[in-house]
């Protein structure tokens, strides 16, 4: 399982909207087979894996397979792995955890099992959702799993108090954001940004296969027709998204010269405000095949979405420098009692150069992923 | 070396002004004995060994005596250990780190070989001066090791807007704070701690050996006579010093009562304000053979020691909670430019139950100790 885990991690950037999924074949103590999922439209991690072995002239009859997730077993883009496992007979199938989709939720297992192969499920289950939790939210509770990317000092600022933010972390940490980029399905930002820094929001540090698309929170759809973020998608073929409350923004003049730079223009105001609702936008982002969202905002948007219950993990990047009285990480509104403040829970340290990156996520929210992975034939 | 070091950590609370060190003899690949600094007055590390040695009735001419500092070679409270190793006839010592100690100073070293030892050095070095980096700041440039404890949210804030503070961290992060309470030489706070909080600052949730010294940064001399940190003193029958401005101060009928109750009030203004002149009091620390400053402050008297350049390391204990709209950690003047941020460097990173530690040093100062330690006589 290991491995097949490597082999997941393996295609992190390829996938979307699929899980990144890997697959090992295992028959007398030796690999007879392995694969992880191609981009989409390709065969899963499962086909991947037998073709695999017959191609090397091994059998599956009687062998362990290990997939990081349940095969699924409806017709999308391609037929169900689990018939095609089923038709090769291993003699056992371990899964690490449940997919949720409601057209697979344990129906995967049951086709295997009426097939007279043996099945374990639950092993690493950690390990497997870590890699999928924004596919796996997404079929579970239809919104993406969002974390909010922050740089800041040791003292908790993100800026000075003149603005002037570039270059707190060093390269290391930024190449690291860049991967987190990478395997995002969407890169989202404010308006505070755009107007500050007039960020691309590209991949550049890292390589990757396929580039994220674009959002932007424009409550008053106020975005500079000459952003370089425009270029900058255009550029990687891909689609942004300006999320506005603003009911005229749709239909306008604007909105029509930009989309013919693909640029799509979203209306959800927050009652009748000029703020964007922010849980309908991880609704709609959510029923738009996107898993994850990698929000690289100012203090503003990242709090406004904190508050609104749209934020799963925080991915701070910590510089050993002390910036004194500067602007802050984020922009939260007052609280009373320490007992209202919102909690979290560290999950891994990493040093990068100087720097370190924290993680930590809404324990509940995770709770309530694991929940929805346990298989339902147990 | 690796055992000797284990030793000089097990009297990490005893030992001061002196130095912690462990000392560890081999002959034949066995150790035949084995010590660390006993408290002041009584033997140091390799008198120790050597009685350990003696009394386990092993020789130790011929054998390789393992050093985490320098062997003394004057007359203390306790004769040269150098000379006592030079009677023993080993043939080799192999010592940690130099003593900057005017009075050793590579002396020690001379001894040794000019009693035929065979002597290496700097093995492990940088651990041995984790160990001591209080005492050989204070012999090297004459003031103490200070570090700041702090304990901050994930968005840098130490209080909520209303003041509460307490129970930020959990219980492991607080009994941490504990230990390094114990390790040092004193406690120093800051009247807006003081009168907000009216802490004992003694060493309750780890066992010691060894009540550390309380010290108030007290411009005005306004401590309450009633301030629980006296009688916590006295019951830890430590003097508690009030650091001053007030030029009436040491004269008062106040400072007559406080003596009573083995306070002294030592009296160093900045010029002619009513502010405490930082760098004095931590030469005024040095030259009363204090090694090491625990500095348990509000943001004001942290952000003030470190703006004056008094400060070593920073101990910053994170919990993965955001508090919004609070207090900042550090209260320190508004800089231009990144490049005039105070840089730091990230040391070692620890989970203590929810809660996060983070030491982050100065490495210019650490440096410059490093430069110290170097053996005169290589």
């Amino acid at each position: 399982m290991r491995q097949a885990l490597a082999l997941a991690r393996s295609v992190m950037t390829s996938t979307t909207p699929n899980p990144r999924v890997g697959c090992v074949i295992v028959r007398d103590g030796r690999i007879v087979g392995e694969g992880a999922t191609q981009p989409p439209g390709g065969p899963h991690a499962e086909v991947c894996a037998l073709r695999d072995a017959a191609a090397r002239g091994e059998s599956v009859q009687g062998a362990t397979m290990y997939v990081t997730l349940e095969p699924c077993s409806h017709f999308g883009r391609t037929p169900p792995c689990a018939d095609a496992i089923a038709a090769a007979q291993p003699a056992r199938v371990v899964v690490a955890m449940g997919d949720p989709n409601p057209q697979v939720n344990g129906q995967g297992l049951a086709r295997l099992r009426a097939a007279g192969i043996a099945v374990t499920t639950g092993i690493c289950a950690d390990e497997a959702l870590e890699i999928n939790a924004g596919f796996i939210a997404r079929m579970s509770r239809g919104t993406p799993w969002a974390w909010v990317k922050m740089a800041a000092s040791l003292d908790g600022r993100s800026a000075l108090h003149n603005g002037a933010s570039q270059w707190i972390t060093g390269e290391a940490a930024r190449a690291d954001g860049h991967a987190w980029r990478a395997r995002s399905c969407v890169v989202l930002t404010g308006m505070g940004t755009m107007l500050k820094d007039n960020p691309r929001l590209n991949v550049r540090a890292v390589p990757t296969t396929r580039a994220p698309r674009r959002a932007v929170v424009d409550g008053r759809f106020e975005v500079p027709e000459d952003a370089l973020l425009f270029d900058s998608a255009n550029a990687d073929g891909v689609e942004t998204l300006i999320f506005t409350a603003d009911p005229r923004a749709a239909n306008s003049d604007k909105a029509a010269r930009l989309a013919d730079r693909n640029v799509r223009v979203v209306t959800l105001p927050e009652g009748d405000t000029h703020r964007v609702d922010l849980p309908a936008m991880m609704r709609w982002l959510g029923s738009h095949d996107i898993n994850e969202v990698h929000v690289e905002a100012g203090a503003g948007l990242g709090g406004a979405l904190l508050s609104a219950g749209c934020v799963d993990e925080l991915l701070v990047y910590l510089a050993p420098v002390l910036l004194g009285d500067a602007a802050a990480m984020l922009r939260l509104p007052l609280i009373e009692h320490l007992e209202h403040a919102r909690r979290f829970e560290f999950t891994d340290t990493l040093r990068l150069g100087a720097d370190l990156r924290l993680r930590a996520r809404d324990a509940a929210r995770w709770q309530a992923l694991h929940h929805a992975i346990m298989c339902r034939q147990d």
